[in-house]
């Protein structure tokens, strides 16, 4: 079997996924921690700051599900990439740097889902997730092509259907930023759609997708 | 030897996990920490404020057994799991939301465990423990149906044994949900015992455990 | 090669080991980060705010050097534990759950080191040591106990060599405890003694030891 | 093929290496999260918070970067380090020791920026760079001496570019220290151009490099 390269890669990357995804969770604070036993709030009083605390539930439950996808995205791209250089260390840096972002601009729109007539965060967390998506394609594009990163058996249709699939990210990530200048709610609504596309898998081209059918009663497996 | 898939899925829990495990620990304030050198408390002022952070202490170990505990069983799991897909992941990481919460819950019923007539904390506490036994099981029947993510030589008998171990999680959880609305000692004593349940291997049928028992004499292991 | 079952409880561990090793950088204040640019302090004001915080500064690199050491340790017995059992694990946990605590007593330890005078701080540091010292015993204990967890070709006099430097542990770390109740500055001298014992390889037997020069001149290796 | 003893150093490393990383992004304050939705600020007013926070973004991202290449370097180490011992796993904890503290110094030269009249952050800066050099030129050295704990078919050529790369780093280090006493963004640039400088791989001989280049043509790959 072809020998993977891209170990430590991975085993940082998901360091770094980690940490980021249970960032937002400390800013979620603990009602009366810091008070005396004979000071602490009663049941009614507890449910209260516990409400006031949601945005925070909200932020922390969203950046979690969008650096989630992230990762299953990153999973994906290198279940193909076999080898390394130095560029795609670089370019896999400069994606880590984004996703450990998120969190902010996630919170920011969590907080501001009150206020839908305001924009500045509903521009920020798109403008993140608009950089995020060239960083995908840049990282991508540079390990696929001529397959000179990917595995010497690399699924061609696999690695063309990922090229597809993301090919339009950064334009439609560019349409939800130009929407948060009318509307934060179309905005939101268009990243959560993008959200849900990018953690599906790519859809196979119909012919190849026919042939991987029967490739999987054979006992081979879908694309992950 | 049949080829592991889960690999990247195990790293990327593993540090979540471990970044969710030490989190409470931020919480313990080190006392007179900024204070000046002249201004420190003397050793019988610091044993008062230390022992006012004692909720703190018992809010990190009970913690840290808890999330310990789901690793475990996290590993269980997945040494039956060989392989993945599209929905595993996302069903592993909606596991890892709920796991990465367990702090908040966890430092609001250590802290108000002297006012055990208050029932806000326990019932957040074993809502939250509800909902993570219902995740484990939405992972388990997922990979485990006709067996289609776990190994080729999967043992029939563990695999039985765990599903039936998990099954009756939820409703157990649900009870202690439950008695958390009419005495906060009882649910905390009933999710301690859950806890120690799920802490154990799950016992295989009688009959089949005999033979187990053989097998282990023959130099095979118990399951983990 | 025998197959090592023990993979994911290291890569569990080391995140934990790493999420505790960087704790205390955390309590590092970085001086007028929230001043506006005209109120920043000037370079002599600078290097006063800087020493204040030197106390955190030897609070974090005490800490880094302790749980270094433990990782150190926990890796040398990990090369001989080869397979895994649930009272492994929960014994694995334990171990980690003081590890995770020891910044908590190091910074009160660093903070002290001007009141020498005061014995607070180093009972609880030395207190910590002692539980810690007992934890890696019946870890090693239950693992090396008639070989049952370990390698089928272990290095029997490795293994001997590594129960007799862990059997005094506890006790040198009880010696330390007793010393804090008496002179803080004795307590701390055997801690750092018994910190530097712990940070070199076990001595093997001199007889032993002579035959693993010989066979390290054939191309083996030290014992780690 | 050769079995590596290093994994476990790996992946510590790179846990140590993924929380350091971010730990600067937890001083960015997400403005008004404490406030009640009504007390929220508007546009306007969120931009002039926002802006307020350019100085953490820029320490975040300087501090990803210096770190993100020294990651990239200790992984070039290792891909040549195969075996270990206790020497080496204690400069390599020393080595860590100095990365995590990073994010320091990086905060203060970032918030410093509109003051490049002051010293004594690049001084803090710059030190602790000339530290993090001989840190990593006392690891490779100790790893290379006599090829003892490189693989058995190290690539000379490719061990000697590094140890020459890195033997010039700690006196580059300590020019830019000097110069920080003078002119802090003098000082500044030349530690952004030796930053670049070991992000890049080293240079090969020119004559290997040719054979080098003629290998790649056949499949081979470059050093990274």
């Amino acid at each position: 079997m072809e020998e993977k390269e891209t170990g430590r890669t991975e085993a940082f990357s998901d360091g770094v996924f980690a940490v980021a995804i249970t960032l937002l969770v400390l800013n979620i604070k603990i009602p009366g921690l810091d008070l005396s036993p004979s000071n602490l709030p009663n049941d009614s009083q507890l449910w209260i700051l516990l409400r006031n605390e949601l945005p925070m539930f909200a932020a922390y439950a969203t950046s979690f599900a969008t650096i989630g996808v992230m990762w299953l995205n990153h999973h994906r791209l290198y279940t193909h990439i076999k080898r390394t250089d130095t560029g795609l260390l670089l370019l896999n840096l400069l994606l880590l740097l984004v996703i450990v972002f998120i969190p902010v601009p996630t919170a920011l729109v969590a907080e501001y889902l009150v206020h839908l007539d305001q924009h500045a965060a509903a521009l920020l967390y798109s403008g993140t997730m608009v950089i995020l998506a060239v960083c995908f394609n840049l990282l991508w594009r540079y390990a696929s092509y001529h397959n000179r990163l990917l595995g010497k058996n690399a699924d061609t249709s696999a690695v063309k259907a990922i090229t597809r699939q993301y090919g339009g990210g950064p334009l439609a990530y560019l349409l939800a930023f130009a929407l948060a200048l009318f509307s934060t709610p179309a905005s939101l609504i268009l990243n959560f759609l993008l959200a849900l596309f990018f953690a599906l898998p790519p859809r196979l081209p119909s012919k190849l997708s026919e042939q991987s059918e029967k490739a999987s009663e054979l006992g081979e497996q879908e694309i992950i």
